[in-house]
């Protein structure tokens, strides 16, 4: 089962050859860490996450919450496999020492955390919420609002959600209607309705604790009249027992086609006079605030997304390598032996593009959260500044890339089972169907077209997007430099100037007709994220190259599988930017002038 | 519901004004049969999809079939539904007369009968293989077999099956085991475990009589010594009722992410020294029996893909008329009502991108029933030749890009409506677990693929391939003759003629080098696939162009929007085809060339 559940070899290369995190202990926040403490942190969450988590992925799967109309009961192995993950101390894996916590770098957090992901999506959402609440009440609440809710938040005695979503508005937050009216200092009376909260209601802890966007009576209208309150369901006494509940309905459990052992829910605020809410921060900053962990959270998405893809592949892998059926083209005597189905180039294609896909996203993701580690604790401002540049301009594409392409790993996962994949009996249906909500939430990957070429394309006069683009020419330059990877390098090189091209062409047409200049961004959102990809690549094939003299057998034979993915990505892959470059630099208005009354 | 289940505009443009049926009544076979005819059993079939099949179709997802441990039990609406459908006839839509059958012409009839594919394909599947089952004792067997079983078959009180695959040979049928030793005259004793067989017990039927394929004492090993056996679940007396129980033995069923209603089944045969069979037909003839109906099978799978396409875009397109959601980009007045969502260019794309799909796959799947139409009733015998090697070249394409694009296509019926369409209370999850079956069954895509390359490239010394290519050409040059379909008719003619070389090249290599020639045997018939959807494209728009003038109000929307939907796959799709070819063209072997280690 370990080896299904990721590949510690790809991790490890991740982690140390490409994006050398053994550097990060020469950081003072980092000094006391090292590779070994680093592996360490890894092999305590690999354990858990098998044995508390994998083992019961497919029961949570069969066996949902379900609503009583009092009370929503799961099933018991999900509160077991809380107790030991907060029991070892993840729930703060990133946080302050002196907060309890393990201080490790963001990478190396979110690789451990993403390892729960591959295991078991469903219950790993309860704490993973936890933890990007806990963050935000960190950053941004009061000193008695940390003192109240962090220690309970970060031990697991209560959990937290975050209530965005309404019913009216979906994903545009300009149209919340959620209402806030002062009832005494710092604390207000919430009314409104909430939809598609992730643990909204269940029986796994305490308390949750839901950060809910609402307007403050008399708040500018759209998105800058929000603001964020914390709204506990059972209300605190001083000393932080808890008292009476507040006034938060479970209007219902909504039932998914996957994701099945996390509650989604409806939630009202209200009902009976309005539920207490504590203001955090400043009023109608609500949403900088979300936005501010919203990016962590988008990485997340992106990696947990890319982990679903990684687990299908490596159960493929592991399929292909031990069913036995057919014989390769041209040995037509049937009394010959059947073949592992390995052997057949098209299993072979299969498997390769899984592996160009999730390794690809595993890259990518990483490399993000080695950029938020660059912006919270590089020694030189410069390098802090361009990290974060980099993240505004990369988040959309973390986000979206991996859901889709990770996704469609999955199908691949199983196809490569045939029959035996459809059914239930195998784990890969369910990475499928789990996998499917990532394109949707946190942003739909609509939304996040809009908001690389509406947004950050032009952000800060274009200084991001500059900046992804020179990396993208050094990545290039790097892979010309060795003949190996030349071919690569070049075609990195000419795509990257078309994402130049038509990104000026596109920046143009913003300022003089917006909707037409946007009406293509989901074309240019996945041929900017193939593009992203094909530099990971190359940054992965750089250090299998350089390291491939004098590799043990074993090494040898991973090297060169990557390789041998990374030239799969650029011949399968790659070349099918330049149709959708040709697309976008034709500023071509089918979508948009379609009529709808010809549908 | 109903304009989400079909678009019945749609079915007669496909039927009357691109594949001109009408016509067909001129053969004496169709004499007594017009438009108005076959409306009516449209009508009647559209009726009983509706109120018999789409009604229960979320039910027997949700309420799947049980076993017990000496009986299945299936919901009672199925049983229903089955009796609605027999009722009326449809089981014998395409029947001689003189079998109690409605004559209908093949293309009439699969498009009544996909019907009850969009409306609740689980269901449907009972009377689907039971019509397959009864076609085929219909060809192949004795006097004496289609006088016991066709009856009890077409009026459904006996329901059938198709039993070919076996665990350890899975798609690959030169390694069945299952065996047959005589036991009297034409009688057989079977013994074998067969998987993966749709409806191979439930207790819809007095009895159910599988097909089964099974070897001779003696027979040659692989695909030449395979015969075809009737085994029916009871014995028949000689005046067709039900003697004892034959010795097949239901070891349990096999659970599924979608296709639930189907009870898919492990059969053992012959537990305690035999099953009964007897043989279809002559000794070792039995694949080529199945491969018979297997083309129509695939047809069969092919429209079943885009039929569930097709109802689950029409639900996208209806939720997306309703939706209200967000602002167009320029209006950022949060004061502005919101818009419905189908004004947002991205969710027009997705719909476009659906509609040019589904309607591009149903296009396909009515084409190769009109030519199995010609093929069985065309007045001159080169015409009924001519259809018979379109139909050879064109049905792995037929199976594959219909189950491939239009779950696509029902991915993005989801994503149109975002959370809800992740939930249950929306039914385009369903259509979306439904679907991902159609890859993997009636032979997996990639067996498709090497079904193209490997053995219809060059069937009869390419005849049938060089004949697809003309009407390609044709195709193209009749659209280059209209001024607005100029350019996209160069674009099939640049496609067909970088198909014709790139087919050329394989050819010479499949002799040389056969693995080399099939390694990329699955981006081949991509490449095709999309190749012949552009030239049903513009088969579409030649008609809707020339009707347009003249055309009501609703039949110049309905026509412009074809034109539209043509036009979104010559710029978004198409063009993908070069990319595609230039790798076949190098004859890539990365895939072939992967060492397993490097995985």
């Amino acid at each position: 089962m370990d080896n299904r559940l990721i590949n510690r070899r790809d991790l490890a290369f991740q982690l140390y050859e490409v994006l050398e995190v053994q550097a990060l202990t020469q950081r003072a926040r980092y000094a006391d860490h090292s590779r070994e403490t680093f592996e360490a942190a890894i092999d305590t969450a690999l354990r858990i996450a098998l044995d508390h988590f994998a083992s019961h992925n497919r029961k949570a799967d069969e066996q949902e919450p379900r609503f009583d109309g009092e009370r929503v009961h799961l099933i018991p192995e999900v509160a077991q496999a809380l107790k030991a993950f907060c029991d070892a101390g993840l729930m703060a894996a990133a946080r302050d020492y002196d907060q309890g916590g393990m201080q490790l770098p963001v990478t190396v957090a979110q690789a451990l955390l993403a390892l729960f992901n591959a295991a078991n999506v469903s219950t790993a959402a309860y704490p993973f919420l936890t933890i990007a609440n806990a963050n935000l009440i960190a950053a941004f609440g009061s000193e008695e609002q940390r003192r109240l809710y962090l220690p309970p938040l970060l031990d697991g005695r209560f959990l937290g959600t975050m209530a965005l979503t309404e019913p009216q508005a979906g994903s545009s937050l300009a149209d919340l209607r959620t209402s806030a009216v002062p009832d005494g200092p710092g604390r207000y009376r919430i009314t409104g309705n909430k939809i598609y909260i992730s643990a909204g209601d269940h029986d796994l802890s305490e308390n949750i604790i839901h950060l809910v966007l609402a307007r403050l009576r008399g708040a500018p209208p759209g998105v800058r009249g929000i603001s964020l309150f914390i709204v506990p369901k059972y209300l605190l006494n001083e000393d932080g027992s808890l008292a009476e509940r507040n006034d938060v309905t479970l209007a219902g459990l909504l039932h998914k086609m996957g994701y099945r052992g996390t509650t989604s829910t409806v939630l009202n605020f209200g009902e009976r006079g309005g539920a207490v809410g504590y203001l955090v921060g400043e009023a109608n900053q609500g949403l900088r605030y979300m936005f501010h962990m919203m990016n962590e959270a988008r990485i997340g998405v992106g990696l947990g997304a890319a982990m679903l893809g990684l687990t299908g592949y490596l159960h493929a892998l592991a399929y292909a390598r031990e069913r036995l059926q057919g014989r390769p083209p041209g040995a037509k005597d049937p009394a010959a032996p059947p073949v592992r189905i390995i052997e057949h180039a098209d299993v072979r294609r299969m498997l390769l593009a899984q592996k160009a896909a999730v390794e690809g996203a595993v890259a990518l993701c990483l490399y993000a959260a080695r950029l938020v580690d660059d912006q919270q604790s590089a020694p030189a401002p410069a390098q802090r500044e361009e990290a974060r540049m980099l993240l505004e301009v990369l988040t959309p594409v973390v986000k979206a890339w991996p859901s889709e392409y990770c996704l469609r790993a999955n199908a691949l996962a199983i196809q490569v089972h045939g029959g035996a994949g459809y059914t239930r009996d195998f784990p890969v249906e369910q990475f499928y169907r789990d996998n499917r909500l990532n394109p949707i939430h946190e942003g739909t990957n609509g939304i996040q077209g809009l908001d690389l070429l509406g947004r950050k394309l032009a952000l800060e006069d274009g200084k991001p997007f500059a900046l992804l683009l020179a990396r993208l020419g050094d990545g290039a330059r790097a892979a010309v430099a060795q003949p190996a990877l030349q071919t690569h390098g070049e075609a990195l090189a000419r795509a990257a100037q078309r994402l130049a091209s038509v990104s000026e062409l596109l920046r143009g047409t913003l300022t003089t007709d917006p909707a037409q200049a946007l009406a293509n961004a989901s074309v240019y959102l996945e041929a900017t994220g193939h593009v992203v990809i094909a530099w990971m690549w190359l940054r992965q094939a750089l250090v299998a190259l350089a390291a491939l003299p004098g590799a043990s057998a074993g090494d040898g034979d991973f090297y060169r599988g990557k390789l041998a993915a990374c030239q799969y990505f650029f011949r399968y892959e790659l070349p099918e930017v330049h149709t959708r470059f040709d697309l976008l630099a034709s500023l071509d208005r089918t979508c948009l002038d379609m009529d709808e009354r010809g549908f």
